[in-house]
């Protein structure tokens, strides 16, 4: 008969349980990381059933003390594993009953182990997420230290990597700094759910939503694929051909075959951990898709997850912190990197000024540019005749514009890269750093 | 020579611009959808260079004027693309200066095109935010208004696709519309980022940041993973072996090939357009991976992923709102999938009641439901007797159990399936939605 | 000074090294499963530096013995780490030195370690796919076993999870083993690329370029992707309401809160693991986009990508086997799931061998479905008189079409469900065992 | 009662069809794309349905003929689509009707719309295999040319993006073209699997299994990877500070502020489509994920990703064809690029073919480069006395080291950079393009 499948098909398959199986089913491996959560849960847990008159005052007190213990035997590195502990629940539950005797068997009243599963990895999270916010201030305090101190170092803005404009080195670490701001928001609004100050408002949605994981995971891709990009400015300023910057030698390595290599591999491995990050959060989102609702096997995904770019991102930040730290700037070498034909927007504001319509300045700047290259010769050598052939609108002033410092100093709106305008970005960013530590 | 490759390579490339290449690069095909925003943001710009001096009274006023001529034409079907559009802002100010002359040439005296793209981009994703909004809510109402109607009907929870428990089928809608529902709180973070209060702290990254898209597309994602479950559980409670539920024939359709069939297509279609969405947010944080900072062609790939996941939210929430809205439930069916064995938790917390352990009295059940299954009865079949073999202190009473309404009605803490859990579900939601509407 | 700066910002970064740089940056803690190829790859190459001149015989067989002892050291589980040992290749050569003294020093001549990493990685990956090969082979073998002896059993097929035409039992199983071929077959493919019988054309491309990395998880992805819709048949199948098959307990687990429940886990996860294979492949692609050719550290991302990945397939197919190989099916219920309406096609069919155009023919057949539907009755309980209604070309021989046997034995050509067509495929899947073994 | 909801709920949902439902339902927007392949498979299985004896030889003739009105219409731009052809393969067949009458009813004997997408797709991607692969081809002739006449001009070899050894432009290019490869062994491939030579072997499977688009979608995403990576070394090589190529204004765009700039927009939009690309990949993998077997609604997602992949690979190939065809090289900042640090491994080698071990080569080596920077000279500057310091290996014939044209002559190993090898790869790359052409 068919259904006596078992025997006719795979000798490995007769014992009750396949070994392989366990393994697979099993989360101990990973999901040790929430032994204090799950004690803290659990506490939380039997105090509520006291008060529901499904425990007395004294089981609630004996299991208390019980998992006191349990924590102490994990936090002093005591705990020992059984091979029947197939996640940390059962492991801290089987644990309890061994220290307090039979009154274990009355904590779990009225919880299923997804109840249990999906608050201790909120309770986890929390903490984790409270852990890398500090990591991430660190961070912008260190850039925007920096920032403070180089204010007065100008070098080449870039568009499509092409010279554009002149701005301030600080312009740039801010730009980075403040990207990284909104996240330290979305953290927040992040903390705030996990507050548990509001309930779940539905119990088949609490135990299979993983929005809270979803997000979070996003969140650590959004601001790797920032860092990723930071990573990258920073792994060309470092070339020999920009020359902008040193990295320290506590983040840089030697080749092992090209004696006068020093190669960013610091920079390299951020940017390169955008992809691992974004490749979990795809993961879990395909995971999701399609699920029936409520609880399926399935979600145990999450939580390797989580781990994983919880890790990732520690390192992370604190390795960016350390580079930007100790990066040196030459700063000769950015003020050589400007040039006159950056000042060829200038040089088209120099019109509008004195009333010609932008379009038409563009274009007058534009010939300029072509008349210099033509003569072969940098803009600002064009003779103020040979400016006149292009438009009567220049005299003698127009040798102002051929200032870096000038020119930077235009852009004192907020948010621009005049001195006065970078100033304030600092403050902006030191309130927030101020209001994040009160 | 070597820089002479021009003519060494390529027949084709003889001329100034490669055809394929202006195809290429041009944005006009789908940034249309732009025209109305673009002229917006024209005319407040105006209005700021007059306030600067740089434009005067008279010059803004035909700029304003010509720009409504502008938006009259395209609101009209008469604007006409010259084949030098490349995009909808070249050509908005190419056919304002057709219509009111050189002035129009100041107006964009020291903005850039980024500046431009980037603004009419968040402005388009606010309307359209309020538009999913609006019909995200629609559907929310809609799920919302049929478990208040259909709060006496119960129905089996599943756990891993096998029967859980009974709970009421508005339980199990409601679980969608709570899902629904912090999604909505979701977009108004991204409204209240959208609406401008705040402005950016600098200019490098707000014009290369696109933290705004990434995060809309994945709020569409997490809300098509969400939707794709709720599909999946309809697909479901659609077959022949749960027929729960049957989906109107709107919503419905025949095979080709099979008379007999009636295929639930709607919701095939809704689970489907989970990886749509998906991969448009992928392919947009894969693009900005390793991005160098400020401006880089590479940010045009914003545009069609936004237009596209905006049309596609749009088309999943109106389906999905007709589905729920027009499906009918076979209650008699939902009656009969309920089965004492669903009942065996229950039986466990009789036991507890009277003193037992939760651990105990689950194994104690457990053996309830062997001993049934070995005799071919049902649990509720078996007598006091036999239940008393397995603990002493099962006594009469034992038969109030077995009563599915008495089951669910035992839930009612918040979030919980009893009546009254259910009604505090649909007030909250309730509540959402007259917040939402003042 | 600004390049003062290591002592400006961040006293942690006094030092000459960051520790969680160092930790960052260093691979040892994965790349240890590389041991064997690398201690294989230096052996080979050592063998070259002879050829080429560039070692003794005698330095070479003194390189070949230490190579061997490291090996040895390894798979006794002997080898010690230093703290200096950052990668595998490092520690090899560390100890080989310790071993054999200075002559160690001349084992890297002309060869990067990047040049080494990828070999290396090429070397593991060929052993990997031969041992998954292996295990995908067995998956198919017991399919292939299942079907040849369950060809009789009858059950319907479905499409759109509607229940469409009866198929064989063994046609679904087919279908999945099948579908598992091609697999196969491309890692045949990649196994040839892997072979080494071609040198890479160009030394740049050589060590920046992952393709084999890349198709390996795709490989993997679309692998899981099949599993993954076979798992979610047999999740439906086994539910109460489809009672196709049973699980057997090895591969089931119980729930800690419901008594009677008896959950699929085993394919839950199976389903589960698409999501994290394909999101370790998207992760590369990420990581890969956008890097400047030749070496990046970025590269380094691929290692522990590959291997969470082939033990995650590993895993998969060996518990795949197992759930496939216990499973029992319940006959019966797959029978009485059968029903008049499914042969609704079938009855188009008898009219188009009358001689009825097939789309008149399934309009007919259509009526006459709608006709039972009306009168409440089954579609093979309309009187022969009440199809003539619908079409003069019914006769009393239309009660022929009301055979579930006579039906399936229709679909004779080559991939159909009749028995002659189910014992083609096993013979042809047979074959490609065969021809794997050979 | 509950079963009334129709009318309880939506006012929109009075009507038996919803429009949204049937606008979201249809695929004729984008699956007209099929019309040509829709019409040559339904004459092939016309001409089967002959063969079988199901038509007549007259009613063959009359749907060929029929059919090919139909395509003469689409090739004519004459063909009237109906509000009710929801797909393409409704619309030929309702005009097949309207054209040769009852007859066309026949055409659709035995055969589902499901296999009639899955056939067409297959042929159209067959097609369209075939026409990226010209492309890709004529991208790879292109290199090869280029690397035939610029095989004398030298520049920096990079890793980590730092300058390492110095290379020949033309390996550079090659590394570019023979990454391409590949790939087109890849498509060989997948034509070869379009080629029907092979059955597929199971039903059930070959209507639901999308191997043949996932694969596709997969061999765009790593061929775009590929690109992304070469238009990365062009951006930067475009930059002020690398100065070694320059894009023809063919494929560069201007500032619409900045008068001076040029950027290199072609190549940022071969970068940018790695994303687009790869999301629809990713998509596709997510919505076949958990798929129930055989037809679902889900798989409709597929056209429209192949359909789009499709038109941006055919642009991206042309493009980049077009940019490596009139780029122009500036071969003096090549040189100058170059630098003696360069030659440090070099000078490893040098000690090397003394006897020393090449560890200590290596560490000598770097001495001499630590002495060169200490002194503030360029590594060739430092005297022979200076290098015997070091080691006494040196004598006066290590001047030859410092000689780029030497050092690159060294690298004759297959795949190197030598003069000789890189003629032996344009053979080899030659060799395949006439391979490809015969």
């Amino acid at each position: 008969m068919a259904s006596e499948s078992g025997k006719l098909w795979g000798g490995r398959f007769v014992g009750a349980v396949d070994p392989i199986m366990e393994k697979f089913n099993a989360s101990i491996a990973y999901d040790q990381h929430l032994w204090e959560v799950d004690v803290q849960g659990s506490k939380a847990y039997s105090r509520g059933l006291e008060k529901a008159g499904l425990l007395t005052k004294a089981e609630m007190d004996q299991i208390l003390h019980g998992l006191d213990k349990v924590a102490e035997e994990w936090a002093q590195g005591t705990f020992k594993l059984n091979c029947n502990d197939e996640d940390i629940h059962t492991a801290n539950e089987r644990r309890l009953k061994e220290l307090i005797g039979e009154t274990a068997g009355k904590l779990h009243t009225g919880r299923s182990r997804n109840d249990q599963v999906v608050t201790d990895l909120r309770l986890w999270l929390r903490q984790t997420c409270s852990t890398l916010s500090g990591l991430l201030w660190e961070l912008i305090r260190t850039m925007v230290d920096r920032a403070e101190a180089e204010r007065d170092v100008l070098f080449p803005g870039y568009t499509h990597l092409q010279r554009a404009q002149p701005i301030r080195w600080s312009h740039w670490i801010l730009s980075g700094a403040i990207a990284g701001n909104p996240l330290g928001v979305d953290r927040e609004l992040l903390r705030a759910e996990l507050n548990f100050g509001a309930i779940t408002l539905n119990s088949m949605d609490a135990t299979s939503e993983r929005d809270f994981v979803a997000e979070f995971l996003f969140w650590a891709s959004l601001c790797m694929t920032h860092l990723s990009r930071m990573a990258e400015d920073l792994i060309l300023y470092c070339t020999k051909e920009f020359s902008f910057v040193q990295l320290s030698d506590a983040y840089s390595t030697g080749s092992s075959l090209m004696p006068q290599k020093k190669n960013p591999d610091s920079l390299e491995l951020i940017r390169s951990k955008a992809g691992r990050v974004f490749g979990r959060c795809a993961g879990l989102l395909m995971t999701l898709k399609g699920l029936p609702s409520t609880y399926n096997k399935d979600l145990q995904e999450d939580k390797e997850a989580v781990f994983e770019v919880s890790d990732t991102m520690s390192a992370v930040l604190q390795v960016a912190t350390g580079v930007i730290s100790t990066l040196q700037i030459h700063q000769e070498n950015m003020g050589q990197a400007l040039s006159p034909d950056m000042l060829a927007t200038d040089l088209a504001y120099y019109l509008v000024r004195k009333g010609m319509p932008f379009r038409q300045a563009h274009e007058a700047s534009g010939k300029a540019v072509f008349m210099a290259e033509t003569k072969g010769v940098a803009l600002n050598q064009l003779s103020l005749q040979e400016l006149q052939t292009i438009s009567p609108l220049f005299s003698g002033d127009v040798s102002c514009v051929w200032d870096y410092g000038h020119s930077v100093e235009q852009y004192g709106a907020l948010g621009g890269t005049a001195r006065s305008s970078v100033d304030w970005q600092i403050r902006q960013v030191r309130a927030l750093l101020q209001a994040q530590q009160a």
